[in-house]
C-alpha cells in the first residue's frame, strides 16, 4: 500500500519534471485506477481529529530575546489550519501558562487524534530529554523551571492519539546547570515523530535580518509542510533542503526521530468515526479559546459613529482596530483612541493607536487587516483576569466653536474574554497537573548560581565556530537593537495627532517593563513583505539548488 | 538534485508495478534523458569506500544465551557484501575483543567512506546513550564493561565518514546498575543515522522456532536493504513492514534517528576519488582479515589422500571439511579426522568431524559446502594467539590385516592465522584506545551488586506484558533448551562411525564452559532451510499485507 501511494504523488512529480508530453495519454486511465483501486486503501487509516499547540517564545525576561519564534509560530499556524488543524498559537508564555496551555492542549485529544506540538524558543536536551525555557525561566533555569516534552509526551500516549509530532525548533546543548536526570518512560505506540530543528548537543539559529523572517527550521519546513507524503518523508526533505543551506552547514542539521510505523501524513482527512461526540466537544472547547468579538458601532451624542473591528494574530493576540464611520458635518476635526486597558495585559500605551499595524508591533496581519484604521495590538490575552473592559475616546472640534481645544467624549465597551482568555491560564497550576514536574529519580543537587550561560536558541557569536557566513546569520544584540529601535520611536514623532493623543493617554508616560525607550529615534515601519522577498533572493541564491 | 533521482527509482517502480504496458514507448526516450542528465549529478555524492562491522554476541557467560544474532548477522553479512561493502562479521566477542575490533573497524575508515555497525545481542540505554554488552560482561554491567555506540560514532566522525549508519538490534531498557551520566559531544556532520530496533525503553524481540531465524528486527531490515534507495527511506518502510506485524505489535517498534541530509544510500557506488591510495590500504588491511587457507592434499605413506577444504562463516569462525580423495584398494576401511587444536580456540572436541554440516553448529553456510565431508566449525578464531596447527589423523583397517584393529596415521598441518586471527584481536586492549571509556562528566558510583537483573535483548516472559501471541516470540530459556539439545546430543548416538572416532577422540571427554552436557538424549539435526520456511508460512499469514 505505501508503494503504491507513494508512486502516485512521485509519478505527478515526474509528469511535471520530465514526462507531460508523454504521460497525458496515460494519466487518464491511471487517475481513474488510482481513485478506485487506491484511495480506499489510504482512507483507512484517516485520523478522528487534528490538533497542534504552537509555542513561541521571544521575550525573555532573564535571557536574550529571539525574534523569528513569532513569524515561525505564525506561518506554521497559517500552514497547519490548511491542514484542517485546530490550532492553538500562544507567544511569550511564563512557566504556569504553559503548562496550563498545555493541559489544554491535552483536554482536546482522544483516541485517534493527531496531536502536534511546534515549540520556538530557547531550550535545552539532557540525557535524551527536551526541556523548553519559560520566558520567566531564572538565570540559571534547571528542569524544574521548564517543560519537558517526552512528559508531554507521555501524557498524549495516555490519551491514546494516532499520532504524536514534535517539532523543537530550539537549542540542543547540555544544561549543565541542571544535573537532575528524569527518566520518562514511554509505551511503544510506534506512532511518535520527532523533528528536530538541530542535532543533539547543537545550536538552533534564526536568520538576521532588518524585517522579521524565520528561523532556519521553519524556513525550510514551510515549503514542504503542506506535501500529501507520511510526515517522516515530509521531514526527510526538510533535512535535506536545509543540508544546502550552506550558512548553518556544520553548525545545524534537521534531526528526525521516528517510531511511525504506519503511513500517517499531516495532510491525512479526518473521520471522527466513533468518536463524534467526543470530537465536536472538543471543537466546542478549541473554538471556544478562539471567539472574536464581534465588530461593533459605537454612536456617540455628538454625531459621530465609530466602528470597532478585532482579528486575531495569535491565540493570545488581539488586534483592535477602530474607524471613523460618521463624523458629524459640523465636526472640523474628529479623532478615535482605545485606552484603559486592564494592566494585566501589559500594554505599551505608546504603542496603541497607531496609523499603521507595523507600528503597534503587528507586521504579520498587516495585509489582511482593513486600511485607514487606528490599530492596537493586545498581547499576553491569557494573562486576562476578568472580562475585557476598555475606553474608547472620541475627541473632536466643532467649526462653530471659537477655541481649538476639542471635547472629549467617552464610551466604555466590554468584549467579554476574548480568544484564549477564556481558558483562564493565568490561574495557578493545578494540583494535580501531571506536568509540574518531570519525573525525578534522583533528588536534583544544585548547582552553585553562577554566571548565567543559559541555553540559547541562537547565539552564534558567543559560539567557538567563527566563519565567513556571519553576516547571513543574527546573533542576539541585533535584535535587541531593532527591538529598542521599534519599541522607542514614538516620543520623538512629529506627528500633531500623536502628540494630541500623547497629551490624553499618558499621564503620567511610562516605561513598559524591560524595554528601554529611546525618545531621540524616529519611527521607520519595516514593510515586512519587502524584507522577506529580499531576503530570500539572498537565501535562493545561496542555496545552490540545481537549477530544475 | 534529490527530486530527480528520486523519481527515477520511483518511476522504475511505478513501471513495474502500474505502469508496464504503457511505459515502453516512452522509457526509450527517458533512459536516454537519464543517462545524460541525471546520472552526473547521481555521482556527486559517491562512497569513497563502504565498510560494516558485523558483531552479534550470543553465548553469554553471566546472562541468558541468545540465538538470532548468529541468523542476523550471517544474512547482513551476505547482503552488505552484495552492495560491496567490506564486512567484518563477528560472534561471540569479549570487552576487550570489541573494543580491538571497532579500533580494527575504524582503521578501515577514511575520508567519504560509509561505516555501518550492525549489534545484535544484549544491550541497554542510559540517557540517550547506547551501550552493547560482551559476552564476557559481569552480571550485573555497568557502563565501564559495555561499548557506548555514541563513543564509536565520535570517533568515526574524527574519520570525516560522509555517512554513518547504526543497526542496533538490542533492547534500550535503562542498566538501573548503571548511574554514570557519560556525555559524548558530537559534531553536527549531517550524515547520521541510527536504525533501532526498538523504541527507547523498550525490548528487542527475536522469534521462538525449533530452528535458527532471524530476530524481529533482520527478519525485516533483510527484505529492504538492498533497495537503492536513501537509507531512511529503506527503515522507514522496514518500520511500516514492521509495524504490521502482530506479534510485536505494542512490545518493539524500529525507531529511525537519523540527521542524513543528502540523499545517501546504501546502494551508493563507491569512487575512491583522491584517497585511492587509502582505499587501496584498507582493502589489503581487510583483505587481510579475511584470507581462507588454500585447501590442501595430504598424501599419507598408507597411499591414502586427504582433501582439506576451509571456508568462513563468519570473520572469526572457519569451517574445515575433509574429504578421501584417495583409498588404496587394499584398505578395508579407511577414516580421518581433525583433531589437537590449540587451546585458546575452545573448541568441543565432541562437535568435531561430523557428518553434515549442522551437528557441528554450521546451519548457515551448510548449502554452499561440498558434500560427503565430515565438517568442523572453529569459532572464536580471534582468541588465536599462535598460528593453528593441527594434527589430520588416518585411521585404516587393511583387508590383509587379521585383526580390526585400525591402524594410525596422523600428520600435522599449520594453516598459519586464518581469517580475523590474523589481527590479534586477543591482545590487550591498547593504552591510547579512544574507546577504553566513555568520556565521563561524573564518577560512576556503583550501586550494590544485588540481583542482577541484566537488560536483555529479549525476554518477554519477564515482562510485564502478557499476550496470545507469545507462541510465536521466544524468551530465553526455550533456546538453552535448544542449546542443551544440540551441544549434548553426541554421548548417546548409536553410529559405529562415531563410536570409533570418539574411543580414539574423547580421552578423556569433556564438558565444554558453561553448557552442560545431556548425554542421553539424540541428536537431531535441524534443517534450517525448511524450519526457516514454515516459519516465513506464519510471518506471511500474520502480517496482513495488502495483496499487490
Amino acid at each position: 500500500r505505501y508503494y503504491l501511494t507513494s508512486c502516485s504523488s512521485e509519478l505527478c512529480l515526474c509528469s511535471d519534471v520530465l514526462l507531460k508530453p508523454c504521460m497525458s495519454l496515460i494519466f487518464g486511465w491511471y487517475s481513474f485506477y488510482y481513485i478506485h483501486h487506491f484511495l480506499p486503501f489510504m482512507c483507512l487509516i484517516p485520523a478522528t481529529d487534528k490538533v497542534a499547540l504552537l509555542i513561541g517564545n521571544l521575550s525573555y525576561q532573564n535571557h536574550p530575546q529571539l525574534k523569528a519564534p513569532m513569524v515561525d509560530v505564525y506561518d506554521l499556524t497559517n500552514l497547519l489550519r490548511q491542514l484542517n488543524f485546530k490550532v492553538v498559537s500562544l507567544l511569550d508564555l511564563t512557566e504556569s501558562e504553559m503548562r496550563n496551555a498545555v493541559d489544554e492542549f491535552l483536554l482536546l485529544l482522544h483516541k485517534g487524534v493527531y496531536g502536534l506540538l511546534y515549540y520556538a524558543g530557547h531550550g535545552y536536551e539532557n540525557y535524551g530529554n527536551s526541556f523548553m525555557v519559560p520566558v520567566d525561566a531564572p538565570n540559571p533555569y534547571r528542569s524544574a523551571n521548564c517543560l519537558c516534552v517526552q512528559s508531554i509526551l507521555k501524557l498524549m500516549q495516555e490519551k491514546e492519539t494516532d499520532l504524536n509530532v514534535f517539532l523543537l525548533d530550539m537549542c540542543r546543548k547540555r544544561n549543565i546547570h541542571d544535573d537532575s536526570t528524569s527518566n520518562v518512560v514511554l509505551r511503544v505506540t510506534a506512532n511518535i515523530v520527532f523533528g528536530y530543528a538541530t542535532c543533539q548537543d547543537a545550536e538552533a539559529f534564526e536568520l538576521s535580518s532588518t524585517g522579521f523572517t524565520n528561523g532556519v527550521f521553519v524556513k525550510f519546513l514551510k515549503k514542504r509542510l503542506l506535501d500529501d507524503e507520511k510526515i517522516t518523508v515530509v521531514l526527510d526533505r526538510v533535512a535535506e533542503d536545509m543540508g544546502q543551506f550552506d550558512a548553518t552547514k556544520g553548525k545545524q542539521a534537521l534531526e528526525i526521530r521516528s517510531s511511525l510505523s504506519e503511513r500517517r501524513a499531516l495532510t491525512d482527512p479526518i473521520l471522527p468515526g466513533d468518536s463524534a461526540d467526543l470530537a465536536h466537544a472538543h471543537s466546542r472547547q478549541w473554538a471556544k479559546a478562539h471567539e472574536l468579538p464581534e465588530s461593533m458601532c459605537l454612536n456617540f451624542d455628538c454625531g459621530a459613529q465609530i466602528k470597532l473591528g478585532f482579528a486575531a494574530e495569535f491565540s493570545n493576540v488581539l488586534v483592535i482596530y477602530t474607524h471613523i464611520v460618521k463624523k458629524p458635518t459640523d465636526m472640523s476635526f474628529c479623532q478615535a483612541h482605545v485606552t484603559d486597558f486592564s494592566q494585566d495585559l501589559d500594554v505599551d500605551p505608546k504603542l496603541m493607536n497607531r496609523e499603521t499595524p507595523e507600528e503597534t508591533g503587528i507586521y504579520l496581519l498587516s495585509s489582511s487587516l482593513p486600511q485607514h484604521c487606528l490599530y492596537t495590538r493586545l498581547s499576553s490575552l491569557q494573562k486576562l483576569r476578568e472580562e475585557l473592559v476598555f475606553t474608547v475616546c472620541l475627541q473632536g472640534t466643532f467649526t462653530a466653536m471659537d477655541d481649538d481645544h476639542p471635547i472629549h467624549w467617552t464610551k466604555s465597551v466590554n468584549i467579554g474574554k476574548p480568544l484564549i482568555a477564556r481558558l483562564d491560564l493565568h490561574r495557578a497550576m493545578r494540583r494535580n497537573s501531571c506536568l509540574q514536574t518531570c519525573l525525578m529519580p534522583h533528588s536534583p543537587s544544585h548547582s552553585p548560581c553562577h554566571s548565567p550561560g543559559p541555553e540559547h536558541r541562537h547565539h552564534l557569536y558567543h559560539g567557538s565556530h567563527q566563519a565567513q557566513d556571519y553576516n547571513r546569520l543574527s546573533p542576539q544584540h541585533r535584535y535587541l537593537d531593532i527591538g529598542e529601535h521599534l519599541q522607542g520611536a514614538v516620543g520623538g514623532c512629529g506627528d500633531i495627532y500623536y502628540e494630541n493623543l500623547s497629551q490624553c493617554r499618558y499621564d503620567p508616560p511610562y516605561t513598559s517593563g524591560g524595554l528601554s525607550s529611546s525618545p531621540g529615534r524616529l519611527s521607520i515601519p519595516i514593510e515586512t513583505t519587502d524584507d522577506i522577498n529580499e531576503l530570500q533572493t539572498v537565501f535562493i541564491n545561496s542555496l545552490q539548488l540545481q537549477p530544475q
